[in-house]
């Protein structure tokens, strides 16, 4: 089947982090005349890497192959990903007839593993960046990094800060600033603790010691 | 039924914003030791406002009638609720003994329905705000509103923020500085455009305008 124009995919599975997923979805379902969907390898509902929350796979990645937008979330569950040749398949076909070709967080090892970061600057959560040169990507401690029609953005709820900036790209800055008024993006984080270069040194040591926890849910 | 000590119950409803309710959802449920549940009128999907998104209630609300923290989210459907007495019902009784209630976006209007923030300033969408005066709450326009044991939060993506708030009181400052860290909260929006003291005089009112599709989603 073949997608609608103008059609955004987004992927989901098991052990995803819900945010990754739905910060994006938030933003991108708000662009006028888009349409957001759901896509995963069966439908129905899969559950988030704390086990505590279901999210519904409406489409399979068959049912739309050729989407305009591809938005690959990361997670614990993203390892299960990397040797799952029908979704990397999925991933390099997208990618071929895609307008953006856009991940957040550890989504970004889903989409170097289908070779689509080869040779590109891209980003990561900060605790798997490094993962990313593997595959041939040169990992960049930014926030949002822009090659060409691929866009990947660090950890979690920087996937708020890419879609915004997908937006603009889509639509234009108006469009894009009246989605950030719509969903009032006026951060105001009660601590200045959201990168490692930022946090107290004993919070960083402390998520380092966890990240197999963080990034692997085991 | 009775609650576990340390729950959270997280009011999932028909036409809800996702945002409102994944972004509080991704803090609170790495609090160490809580547990998050997604409850609901009925078990099973309940679409968000795009219809393009489906979420999972796993309790209903007789099962988690005493949850330590509430957390209601806001969104188009929440109209519906104003009137809903078994919703009602269950905020007001569960706010007899939770430690937190708390809202994001126009879930402050249930929480107001329900006579929880009588006297109390509060906060909502910005669209929103001013319906808050007439449940007899005091309308401030400020991202995260305190009063005691209530909290309220502005617009959609503030409930990172409020969450956030919300985990350092219950468990301290390096909790929540950890939990931020590894959801990257480090927000840098490409505009400068969340709120309406800060958006171009033109996006403002082209979203005043838009306010009733935003607000009741029709």
């Amino acid at each position: 089947m073949t997608a609608n124009e103008q059609s955004i995919a987004i992927l989901l599975y098991d052990k995803l982090t819900a945010l990754d997923a739905i910060g994006p979805y938030e933003v991108l379902r708000n662009l006028p005349g888009w349409t957001v969907t759901f896509v995963g390898l069966q439908k129905g509902e899969v559950r988030t890497d704390s086990g505590r929350l279901g999210l519904t796979v409406d489409a399979t990645l068959e049912e739309l192959s050729d989407p305009t937008v591809v938005v690959v979330p990361g997670g614990p569950g993203q390892t299960a990903l990397m040797d799952n040749e029908q979704v990397l398949g999925w991933v390099r076909t997208a990618h071929e007839t895609s307008q953006w070709t856009t991940s957040v967080c550890t989504g970004s090892l889903v989409l170097a593993a289908a070779g689509v970061l080869e040779g590109l600057e891209a980003t990561s959560h900060w605790l798997a960046l490094e993962q990313l040169e593997q595959f041939g990507a040169k990992p960049t401690l930014q926030r949002v990094v822009e090659q060409g029609k691929v866009i990947t953005a660090a950890g979690v709820s920087s996937g708020i800060d890419m879609a915004l900036t997908l937006a603009a790209r889509i639509m234009g800055d108006e469009v894009a600033q009246a989605i950030q008024l719509g969903i009032e993006y006026d951060p105001q984080p009660p601590f200045d603790a959201g990168s490692p270069e930022k946090a107290p040194d004993t919070v960083v040591e402390f998520m380092r010691a966890s990240s197999r926890l963080i990034l692997e849910g085991t």
